[in-house]
């Protein structure tokens, strides 16, 4: 089984157990070239407590990427076995590396995941992500195998194999994102298939950030529970944070991460249950070890105790990332708030995209939508009120009234890879 | 250290060792619907040897296809965790299940076959097939990790990318397809790289069968020392038998497969050194034993003891396969042959085409060949010459003399995948 005793620790012995790792991460990471320096002045045993962790400094995307390819390793590169870059050829890229012992603490962590969204030994999974240098693929591979699933490694893209398979294998279990679930649950009808009649019962999404309608709609479309779930490779890959069968949040396992939320201006702790950056320290990693990561992702904690009885804390979906954040006529504006309001809309298909334009000299923003057939008729009337509605709704929600665009179904092009929502064709 | 002390145990212990597993495989093979049937008659305590295997069944690519996709294994859907299947999404397909205990079979035996060829735990290998559903991906992965080598999760595709990881993190071990090690080798050219400054040693190719001569073409062109494998995904994957540093043959892993070579259509083993279809049974592997497996694949054993000192005996390279096998005027043909022929011509390029034309009432054979630039010269009668001494040189491997045509270097497309070397236009 796995379900780990760690996971309902009452608060104190978890917190202490944070310390005590905590601390042997700091001595552990001063093996590195980049900690060597970076701690230089602070001695483990002078921490009190976990939240003592403000008292060291911030690691950032851009010190990974100085210290590429090994300024991060605690040992010798020899008993590294596994590394993840990020895939850029261009600038400078950022590798993550795993020991044997780190893959084996990955994998556990992944199973723990599983299990805690109802995945189950006896259960088949088909993992339909890429593999390769994505975390996302083989971490998930890695922990199904070890939960026991058997495991599917269909890989991403060719729909129709991938229909044959969980149809003739009696797959249980999806690991899909979720752009691609609703353009392949529509395959699926294509292919003349009720998704009600599927054999699937859960869906693993995450790897991209999606508002909670965007699940719903997963949901119904697909006949499944889906599960969102949280992680980045620099704290291993997915993993990290994880849905429990209640679906209120990701709880952040808390044994193997120490997780804060920061104002990403003063570096400060907000308050409880305020939006802001996450960052997060690797307590069970011995290669590389990262202290006080800025993960530049945008949530917040969500109060209170969840009722499957997991004390570890719950972070809410991703409200977007501090970089994507879109700077118009002064006032900020995250995509993921367009997408939660258009996709609150009955009217609104699965597809839309933002623009950003120079019109003169000022900026505009524009939104392209697709609107659902039924709602796309002839009457011209019908649907200039339709896009005022939309423009207003978006207004209300991000104070900028946008240009509407109403497109036809599928008339916005998206691939089976992670769709582009925002193009910027600002002149700068 | 990745040298199993099996691996040179003298013949009559590894023949005892043999046949004591091929009893406790049958015993097993019994709690398959398939075998419980086909092993009805046959009590496993009657064999007094291992060469008493001629007593069994074969099991046949159709017999898997009838059986799919239970039929085969010999424990509960539950006890397993990973599958392997064709990709076929017309016909019915063949699949391969592993126990998480034959997953550990499959990557100690693989690390087995990477440290016969040279390969160490110090070593960095780039994983440059693949992953999915197709065993080599995965199979190599596994390998690797077991090995400890810090295994680069590349996948195919995106040459830019992967000289970029091999530069920057010293890979000195690669995993490439063959077909696709000659036009990487040109792209690393292209990009303005020396391939004899890059940091591999040694190149893992496999997964299509290739002759000596691409091998040396490889090792030339590359600058590295290229090792070949052989596998089937029903026999796990690759790690089936390995070259050893002295490149004279791939050594079969006798303590966990029992080889014969036989003669196709009689289905008698054929005298040693001869050709045949090669016949695997799996020794080691629970959850889904094959006994007598006809691979369709041709080769022969080496005869001789090799310099390394391991027992185990070694096939030939495949000499393509028997499904390949073009009838032509009543005479048959192995694509082997004619690319052997070609590449041995310095002349001649890296690419070529096979096809198969009717014209008027009789077949033809075409072979479309690629001439290096320095002999592709605008002098008609030296072109004319080389067309006819590659004829002619063709007439004498195969007994029919082809139409040769000669084009330009690069001139026949190829992917970046497995090269599709023979084309069957013919009227059936
Ligand atoms: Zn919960
Ligand atoms: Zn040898």
């Amino acid at each position: 089984m796995y379900y780990d005793k760690a996971e309902n620790m009452d608060r104190a012995s978890l917190e202490s157990l944070q310390l005590e790792r905590l601390k042997s991460t700091l001595e552990n990471a001063k093996n590195a070239p980049f900690y060597k320096e970076q701690l230089a002045g602070i001695n483990p045993e002078d921490l009190q407590s976990a939240a003592d962790i403000t008292k060291l400094p911030f690691t950032t995307k851009d010190d990974l990427r100085s210290q590429y390819p090994y300024g991060m390793l605690t040992r010798s590169k020899d008993e590294f076995v596994r590394l993840h870059a990020s895939s850029g050829t261009t600038g400078t890229p950022t590798a993550v590396f795993y020991t044997q012992k780190d893959l084996d603490t990955w994998a556990d962590l992944m199973a723990r995941c599983m299990y805690a969204c109802g995945c189950r030994k006896s259960d088949v999974l088909q993992n339909m992500s890429g593999y390769g240098l994505f975390t996302g693929g083989l971490g998930i591979h890695y922990g199904s195998e070890r939960l026991g699933m058997l495991t599917v490694p269909a890989g991403a893209g060719n729909t129709k194999r991938q229909i044959k398979l969980i149809r003739d294998f009696n797959v249980s279990v999806l690991h899909i994102i979720p752009s691609f679930a609703l353009y392949f649950a529509q395959k699926v009808e294509e292919a003349g298939f009720d998704t009600a009649d599927m054999p699937w019962k859960i869906a693993l999404i995450g790897a991209e950030p999606h508002t909670e309608e965007a699940r719903r709609k997963i949901e119904e479309m697909m006949h499944i529970k889906a599960y969102n779930s949280y992680g980045l490779s620099e704290m291993n890959g997915p993993g990290v944070a994880f849905e429990c069968v209640h679906q209120n949040g990701m709880h952040v396992w808390e044994d193997a991460y120490i997780a804060e939320i920061i104002d990403p201006t003063t570096g400060e702790h907000v308050k409880e249950g305020e939006i802001g950056e996450l960052v997060m320290t690797t307590l069970t990693r011995e290669g590389m070890p990262i202290i006080r990561y800025r993960t530049r992702d945008l949530t917040r904690f969500i109060p209170g105790q969840c009722e499957c009885g997991r004390t570890h804390r719950r972070i809410d979906r991703i409200a977007g990332r501090a970089d994507d954040m879109m700077i118009l006529k002064g006032v900020n504006i995250y995509p993921m708030q367009i997408e939660q309001c258009l996709m609150a809309m009955p009217e609104v298909g699965q597809n839309y995209l933002i623009e950003l334009v120079t019109e003169g000299i000022t900026d505009q923003l524009k939104v392209k939508v697709e609107v659902k057939d039924q709602f796309f008729v002839e009457d011209m009337r019908a649907l200039q009120g339709l896009q005022k509605k939309i423009a207003k709704n978006l207004c209300n929600e991000i104070l900028i009234t946008p240009r509407v665009e109403l497109c036809q179904h599928d008339s916005i092009p998206k691939g089976e890879g992670k769709a582009v929502r925002v193009v910027d064709k600002r002149e700068k």
